[in-house]
């Protein structure tokens, strides 16, 4: 296993998941953790799942221990996607993973229109607008604004990727989850769960976490218990304290 | 001040608000009581307030003591539009308030559209399927069930009251709210804050409020710090109680 200059290896210690990070390139946040952890991914071994905008690969990673189904992690940037592919192998995941370096655009050449069971997506949060304010390094700017795939893009994609029935589930900030639920129900996906994460006691929520099913009934949505990530003295809170250090979990 | 046979004076310690109730035909909750805490109505003598489906008028009476504005309630219900009249009067609220006692259908005939600064509501919660389960007790069935009306025509007719920025407020159940923020970005009216209510820790959300603007921006909604009613003992929280009990708010 080789380390490129200035990469490090991280560690998820709930589920001893090792991944090869780069401050000068791109670190997996929180929202990769708490977006795998609010999955509930196809468990069986003939299951398929795909992570979009997948960056260094976390969220699949992260999910790996919580089913056995083939995961593949779908990245435009061919230095994060080498990062995951080289992370899966550190992990010996090689057999249940796979790495597809392309665009998003053209995802139906190399996967099969409606046939994943789980699709999951942490994508780029900013629009691109012409007067955003855009990180100077590419590898960030494209991770985070919406350069080279959109949020409208992305949703038809992962409505025509999965079984009727089939899950999808995102990570967003708030202030664009009317955008994001609209464009879900017009893209034959009813949202069903919401988690609303919030940083502190008594602030307002930073980040919402969607899921919802191919042709399911558009009602019946449901707010799960709200996170609160950090305790009044800045650290976490049992919640998040849990799914970054608590006890193993079965395989 | 006459009382009728099974009704009886409740007050909302936090502000001094005495509110004539009837176990027999309705009484307010505490949705009421969330709905008119978390409203920003306006506040000068001159603005117009209208509450809908107003019932015993407990929205419109707790928010009398935020605001000098003048308080339209609109209740379909004779009996209940008549408690609320007695309500306002108990309160010596008559220069600021009154009572409409009309189908909501005829609002314009009453009410000039364009002209309201704020409108509140509290609607029926429970769509008026064929099959649902309905009170017996019709002035219960009503006040719960779409009988009357229904949640788009009541959206449709507060965009039609409310002023250009004017803001729009609703309290309803979690399940229909995707069904409310589509309705309102449908009806000139862009959702700007939310907040979901939880009965305890680690629980669903079974309430949600929700603030809209006339021809706002439809971006930027935020989600405020969420509130939970109970404790892990039953008894209300910090926030709940402040809102029923706590100290005297400045008139």
């Amino acid at each position: 296993m080789c380390l490129n200059k200035n990469e490090r290896i991280d560690m998820l210690y709930s589920n001893d998941i090792k991944i090869i990070q780069s401050p000068e390139v791109f670190s997996f946040s929180l929202d990769a953790v708490l977006l795998a952890n609010f999955v509930q991914p196809i468990k069986k071994k003939s299951g398929k799942i795909v992570d979009l905008c997948a960056g260094n690969g976390a969220v699949g990673l992260f999910l790996s221990s919580k089913t056995q189904a083939q995961i593949v992690e779908v990245e435009i940037q061919e230095r994060l996607a080498d990062m995951a592919q080289r992370s899966i192998e550190l992990n010996r995941l090689g057999n249940q993973m796979d790495v597809l370096n392309i665009d998003l655009a053209n995802a139906y050449e190399y996967l099969q229109k409606d046939s994943f069971d789980t699709v999951t997506c942490n994508p780029p949060y900013f629009a691109n607008l012409n007067d955003s304010k855009k990180n100077g390094n590419p590898y960030f700017a494209i991770a985070r604004h919406e350069i080279t795939v959109n949020l409208k893009k992305i949703i038809e994609i992962t409505s025509g990727l999965l079984k009727m029935n089939g899950k999808a589930y995102f990570v967003h900030r708030p202030e664009r989850s009317l955008e994001l639920l609209t464009l879900l129900q017009n893209n034959r996906l009813a949202p069903k769960r919401v988690q609303l994460v919030y940083p502190k006691r008594k602030r307002e929520a930073n980040m919402i976490l969607v899921e919802a099913i191919k042709d399911g009934h558009q009602q019946g949505i449901r707010f799960l218990p709200p996170i609160t990530v950090f305790k009044d003295d800045d650290q976490y809170g049992p919640f998040v304290q849990e799914i970054l250090y608590g006890g193993k979990k079965a395989k």
